[in-house]
């Protein structure tokens, strides 16, 4: 796991300490010093394992698909050393390079678009990965790894093609969008003529914790998310569960230390959502709307308890959302969650164009995401509010060590 | 102006002392006291004009227009005292309504939809405004302010019907933006079958201040924005340039205190704009980038001067941005800018769908925006890099009273 470390962009004076500040910032109740603290800190960006996954979530999120325009593996390289040179500058919290004049030539383009002068580094991180078509097309199949390839249709898959799938991925997060905004569109322009973007997705508010320090967000059912969620505080789950292990593949041992990224945009139906009765929202999760106690329960922590009734019934019903995903009914699989809420406008029927943006890393798909989601899909009551129009898989590359590139093990 | 006070919602615990803090709260360099009272300071709704106006602008927006589905006014009338209530609760940090059991009755849908449910009021401003439809629906013609009409068709235009005007218009900022979007999408549930979301509209960051006490902010072409806009801290500029007077207008002294909302989706086409030199960059805007000095100027404040000249050209060039919007060459016709920057994912052809959703507050259209907006579609260079596919004109009724509800003098 990434060292939460000090860093300010160029412009800006002062200095505060943030020894460790990530850690203890509590979303929706820091103390002060923290909430300042958190802003001005920032998270190296070599490491074990790429930041942006075990890091504690940050409050915003740009996540962009790209399609190569090379087929040239030499190109694809350098394009990936430029990035890493770029993503380690913007994550302490410097511009991706000078705005200029570059060379002290003005008529030079800038190196850095602009917008985050004088903006701290808002504990940016940015994860990198590959999906299945970056196999295809750089000749690489014989690397690739085994769970690598288009997710399957699942029920209730409504899917754009515009905005699904692709063969490189960034997921900037950061506790100022203007400083994601600003990661992705640079890369996106440091990338000109090698890889142009796909498709791209805001999030304004995080919908799970991926630390014990964080409180529970809500997503736009306004019901707390990821209660059950894997936490960085848990190091022996997040090495089962989340990172793959050096004899996981025999084909991608490239891969120990990295993960698989699941990305599905989840549009919710919010309207008619807004129009179910409390006790029947509350059905459909399996958890109170409140405290987020499991139903039978009081407290948001409460083991849920699958076997208590009331009356004939059982108290937390068969097609609940917390009954159906839950750990002990998939062989123990647990995924870490990641996700966004997002608004992108409105519909043309009128209504807000509203959901979740889904991300999960885990280490292997096929036995932690698909049968989880096909479980999901066909039995949940809550699907009928949900549609999923964008999806997407990815392997996101161990970190790296000074002087290394991301993704370099793939291509060594 | 609306003064800034105390208030949480009810499940967050503790107290912070807040007075006068929003005019403390230095985006970007606020001190770590600053920064967290901000977010648990909220904004009075009531008052002599409607906040969101001069108020401090927050970081985030979320924008909506309506459509009404009555043309009874009595149900219109309804709605905006629903409207009123709602607001007024949520701007202070509490829920719409209650999450519920509403009435102790479980199989009714609750009365807020829960998402901001420990969340700190973030400085929540709600602006209604009415469209110059809402007057034709309502048979309202006799009171309809002068020149609240469609904006004309300016150079440069290509509006897309779907995100264009509306009969109302509902602004809301605050510093978080799971606040302002929960604020939009209880109001659209309360309008249910009164009025529909038309078209709605996210900004992440702003680029305007409307106080003295905020550093000017950047958009997305990496330029400082709104150096020179309108400042809550100037109170006659704001009454000559903003307010409408109470004898602008015979059919419409019911908006006296009010101001007309323009709103415009500027895309960017910020690919491009990428590639451009610095030199041409700043020629374009007429400022440097990194100090937003003006041409031939040191220093951001420094006032532009247009009679200098390098060589045999003008410094500042005759087709630049800052000088063809610049009062001095309308009337002294300043505007109260409020906008933010946008990211609503990617066009199909692979470019971010980036840009700035430009706001402003005026006393008159016909003298404060279009001749302005004249200009600068026919001639100012920046606009090779601008598609305005969003515009709508609103007028924004004056603040109200205990007991009164937002747009009561219209109905009076």
């Amino acid at each position: 796991m990434s060292t939460p470390r000090l860093s300010r962009r160029g412009l800006l004076g002062g200095g505060v300490a943030a020894a460790g500040v990530a850690g203890a910032f509590v979303a929706g109740r820091a103390s002060a010093d923290d909430a300042q603290a958190a802003v001005a800190a920032s998270y190296a960006f070599r490491g074990e394992h790429q930041a942006g996954i075990v890091t504690p979530a940050q409050d915003r999120l740009h996540f962009a698909a790209f399609d190569l325009l090379t087929t040239d593996r030499d190109e694809v390289v350098a394009l990936l050393q430029d990035w890493t040179a770029a993503a380690e500058r913007m994550t302490r919290g410097d511009g991706a390079g000078e705005v200029g004049p570059v060379d002290g030539d003005p008529l030079l383009p800038p190196d850095d678009t602009g917008e985050a002068i004088g903006l701290p580094p808002a504990r940016l991180t940015i994860t990198f990965g590959f999906g299945p078509t970056f196999f295809d097309k750089l000749d690489l199949a014989d690397r690739r790894p085994k769970a690598l390839r288009r997710l399957p249709h699942f029920p209730a898959d409504v899917l754009v093609e515009e905005i699904s799938d692709g063969d490189l991925c960034v997921q900037a997060c950061a506790d100022d969008p203007q400083v994601a905004v600003h990661a992705v569109r640079n890369l996106a322009r440091i990338a000109f003529g090698r890889a142009a973007v796909r498709w791209s997705q805001l999030g304004f508010g995080r919908t799970s914790s991926t630390s014990t320090t964080q409180d529970t967000p809500r997503n736009l059912f306004g019901f707390k998310d990821g209660t059950a969620n894997l936490k960085a505080e848990q190091p022996e789950l997040v090495d089962t569960h989340v990172w793959v292990g050096a004899d996981d593949d025999p084909a991608a041992g490239w891969l120990a230390g990295g993960s698989y990224l699941v990305a599905r945009r989840i549009a919710m139906t919010i309207e008619l959502w807004d129009r179910q009765p409390l006790a029947d929202q509350e059905q459909f999760v399996g958890r109170t709307k409140g405290a987020g106690a499991p139903l039978g329960g009081d407290k948001e922590f409460d083991e849920p308890d699958f076997d208590a009734v009331t009356g004939l019934a059982p108290t937390i019903p068969v097609d609940s959302h917390v009954r159906l995903v839950h750990p002990s009914f998939h062989g123990g699989a647990q995924m870490l969650r990641r996700g966004y809420n997002f608004v992108d406008g409105s519909t043309p029927l009128g209504a807000l164009n509203a959901g979740l943006f889904f991300i999960a890393y885990v280490r292997d798909p096929d036995t932690h995401f698909i049968p989880i989601q096909n479980a999901m899909a066909k039995s949940d009551a809550m699907m009928e509010y949900l549609k999923v129009n964008g999806s997407a898989l990815f392997v996101v590359p161990p970190g790296i060590a000074a002087g290394e590139y991301v993704g370099q093990s793939l291509f060594a």
